[in-house]
């Protein structure tokens, strides 16, 4: 049988299996990266590098199907009062695999505190997020993208200033986020960087920004390599740190930032039906649809 | 008045001023970089980045000199009893600052832990006490050099592996690496690995052997630029940490593992009298002198 594709998963529970009867009927996010539970360095906490874990859409069923198995173990349940509440359906909150619960773990793994600087590079499916979970966390947050429409949405969602690098050489940004800090009353040491563009570019970008102190976080992917000088994270006792998806454990904390509303998630996302599947893909490639497309089954 | 140079400085007190003297005759170390101790930054302890600290020998009179004078706060007592003991003399501690304290600050910094596997990329005049700060931290060590003289120098002082990266390339070395580890029931997760060369082919190859949840602490300097897929840091959920000096308040337990023999200086020092330092800066230069040079006034 071939492989659903599909990593971020919402959907109901309509069948368990032994000793999984409790999620009968139960609304839930699939996280996009399920750490097995029981092996040495999961039971050392570090879920995120466990070598036996699955993902779906790829080592498991995605959510581009009608029905779909996965492992009780990590299931996020979500509240549907809430979720009915917060103007939201169960479609929509499946980004919150991923497109949410990463740049959560990068915001928690950097450890951003409130009065700090985060500077968000590439606003698009994640770093949109990422600007929000920022702000959340108590950083002015300054979003750089090269596309003025998505600055626009996440001026409007938590960024306090916007940048468009398109127009602003490394030494000309770093000094534009210097004054701005400077005008806020904030630090020109320890900013936190969110590289969320996973592009060389905007991987350049953000190692630009690296101050006395600052917390580089690597959240977007690319396969492009970029020349830096390493050396920098020496001279400036600064530090680059990866971030590989996001532990079931703190799925329940990102989403109550969206059920919440202090995390906005229908500005950025559009429902369209599976059937439309082949259509909707055409659509994203092409940039037609540049938000971030939920598929649903009829 | 010309700036004396010399950054690794030992001496003994001859004068102090008002609210000093309880430093009068003492023998001290002078830490390579002395932080303010009294703004924002210190205040909240973070030391290494203070943007008022002073380097001997850059920005006050550094110890190629007879007498200087350095502010007291910062200084790092030496107990002579001890010292004598270790059988060691003032001067050869003077590498204390810099050459052992800062892998000894990248070593607390990165959290080695016993039974864990750390690798040291060039085992020069710092990386040779990385070796031994890992190894005294409880890690099984492996060193990586392109000198086989200074691979069997530190072979004698802590590595249980020496691997010269002129032999093999990244690939090869990694699998050396991890076939090792696996020989020894170590992790093939978590490394921590020490970039002590300050060469742009050395961080190729500490770069290159990230593994899952791994620590690169980039402990040298070059301002040569490096080709890498900065998104390994992303798909290893590993981290790279820069490492600027070490505070003041972390000399003494770094001076602690010299006075106890944990680490070895003497094998990897000579000490020559300050009015050779023509002479001495030549053949270090020409590197007919592979150790550290002392330079003791008359």
């Amino acid at each position: 049988m071939p492989l659903a594709r599909g990593q971020e998963v919402s959907g109901r529970v309509v069948a368990c299996g032994v000793g999984a009867e409790r999620w009968a009927g139960k609304a839930v996010i699939v996280p996009a990266v399920l750490p097995c539970g029981e092996c040495d360095l999961c039971r050392r906490g570090l879920f995120t590098i466990c070598r036996q874990q699955k993902m779906p859409g790829n080592d498991i069923q995605g959510g581009f199907a009608s029905h779909i198995v996965v492992p009780a173990r990590g299931l996020c349940e979500v509240d549907e009062a809430r979720l009915a509440r917060a103007g939201l359906n169960l479609a929509q909150v499946s980004i919150v695999a991923d497109a949410v619960t990463t740049p959560y773990q990068a915001v928690q793994r950097a450890g951003v505190t409130p009065g700090s600087l985060a500077i968000v590079v590439g606003t698009g499916g994640v770093g949109g997020y990422c600007v929000q979970i920022a702000r959340a966390a108590g950083a002015t947050v300054v979003a750089i993208d090269v596309d003025d429409a998505k600055l626009a949405a996440v001026a409007a969602h938590g960024a306090a200033l916007t940048l468009n690098s398109r127009n602003l050489d490394a030494k000309a940004l770093k000094a534009a986020v210097s004054a701005f800090a400077k005008g806020q009353g904030l630090r020109s040491t320890e900013w936190f960087i969110f590289e969320c563009s996973g592009t060389a570019p905007g991987q350049l970008t953000a190692y630009g920004l690296l101050v006395h102190g600052a917390t580089l976080s690597v959240v977007g992917f690319t396969m492009d390599k970029v020349e830096i000088r390493l050396s920098n994270l020496m001279a400036f006792d600064a530090r680059a740190l990866g971030n590989w998806g996001c532990p079931p454990e703190s799925y329940p904390a990102a989403l109550d930032l969206v059920l919440d509303g202090r995390v906005q998630i229908q500005p950025f996302v559009e429902v369209h039906p599976l059937d439309d599947i082949n259509r909707v893909f055409s659509a994203v490639h092409d940039k037609v649809i540049k938000k971030r497309a939920v598929m649903v089954p009829a």
